[in-house]
């Protein structure tokens, strides 16, 4: 089996497709563009792209792929995003003066860098500056990316779990061509327009409040181009193959403009 | 006046605060603490924060920081990002083979860069790029930032508004230690976090729903640390101070664990 990604190896997309996946073969790709191609050309069974980050938020990018393509969501995987201190074998923290990585990455372990006085500076990747370190053999500097980044280069970790906020996930969804019957607990998640009427969004609602499904996300998004007009994402528990959420989906098509089922997926359940 | 924004002198943020306050001094800072230190310090009177971008999504840092800071939202800007193509003077279109910029931007740009042969190289900042390709001269290569970044630096705009997708805009907040009283139409921005029972954003939309008050925005976040809590942002229309929202708020109040109102203020209106 081989699954997509987008990032260079080493990324954290690469690592959470190996816990989701287990020991697959992957294939780095450089935008989501390609990751969505990468499965419609039949290239990768199936991919694993972010969807949202705790402390950054959804990816609406990927959501636009999501409606733009006509793949399946088959399952979702929260990967706890915990950056590693990785240098050069042999060098000790006491050596190291500046770190390396992307600037997102800088900036959720600024405190820790301002601890142990070492300065930060930007480059473009997080396992690019890995390699970038690696290439040049500097003793006094230390890259900050994924521990899966360090093995592959064969660096060593000084430390893990760096970030000042260890709050920090990113939720990926496993996609591919066919749609799954899930397993066990279900989430649903949808995307839809409304007719611009007052109190629609309310209305739109009341289709899970009437028949007590739970939502576990909702987001509104301005259709820039359209004024007054909003797309919105809701997560919900349930499958599509139950009777109560095609009655509620069937509700909600009598106010929707346009709605789309992404996918019906096992809900991630932790070990 | 001094105004606080994130970035480099020549960044996005520092175009949208001369666009929003007019010609004013402005303090370029590290960080979104950084942001919030200065006014809170009295060094700026005021900032000026982005919080979603229509592409990229929310910025939790920003709602985190406003939760934490005691400050009043006074104002909403919404800036198109146009970036431009920017090349040392007197280099021709025909001449360029690469594209330096912050790898989002090279992203949004993905389609030109393809349709003109150029081969994009990421940086690590959009106005950065500007100054490094004006400190090496480089006849070959372009940058690609904002205008204002190009003027600073007295470089060449070969073309502008590059972008594959002419709806990327990112919404700036302006923030303040003092809460203004809005003139003309009003817009709150609230926080709140509810008790975990069924059906109980149902009833907090209800509060508004019941009341005919529009939201513009409506976004649930997960507390990752605590499973099953969520933040919500609401934006609706209306000023704290119409007797209206105050009912719904103390409705809302009803439901709601912590509710906390971010300020109220004008909404933007196109000129």
């Amino acid at each position: 089996m081989k699954v997509a990604f987008q990032g260079e190896p080493g990324a954290y997309s690469e690592q959470a497709v190996f816990n989701y996946f287990g020991q697959v073969e992957t294939q780095p790709c450089e935008s989501f563009d390609a990751v969505f191609d990468a499965v419609n050309s039949g290239q990768c069974e199936s991919a694993l792209i972010p969807i949202e980050n705790s402390l950054a938020g959804s990816i609406h990018q990927n959501y636009d792929l999501l409606l733009r393509n006509n793949l399946f969501i088959n399952g979702e995987y929260p990967l706890r995003v915990r950056h590693c201190l990785i240098v050069n074998p042999g060098v000790k923290l006491t050596d190291v003066k500046k770190a390396i990585s992307h600037p997102q990455a800088l900036g959720q372990c600024a405190g820790y860098l301002r601890t142990h006085g070492i300065k930060p500076e930007q480059v473009y990747d997080t396992a690019g500056s890995v390699k970038m370190l690696k290439e040049s053999g500097e003793r006094d500097v230390a890259a900050i990316a994924s521990r899966r980044a360090a093995e592959l280069y064969g660096m060593q970790i000084l430390e893990e779990g760096i970030e000042d906020n260890p709050e920090n996930y990113t939720r990926f969804l496993a996609i591919s061509k066919t749609a799954s019957i899930p397993e066990g607990e279900a989430k649903t998640s949808i995307v839809f327009t409304l007719k611009n009427v007052p109190g629609s969004l309310f209305k739109a609602m009341s289709v899970f409040a009437l028949r007590d499904i739970d939502l576990t996300k909702i987001e509104s998004r301005p259709l820039q181009g359209s004024p007054w007009e909003y797309l919105f994402y809701i997560d919900f528990i349930g499958s599509i193959h139950d009777e109560v959420s095609k009655r509620a989906l069937d509700h909600l098509g009598e106010y929707a403009v346009m709605l789309r089922v992404l996918g019906s997926y096992k809900r991630f359940a932790p070990a």
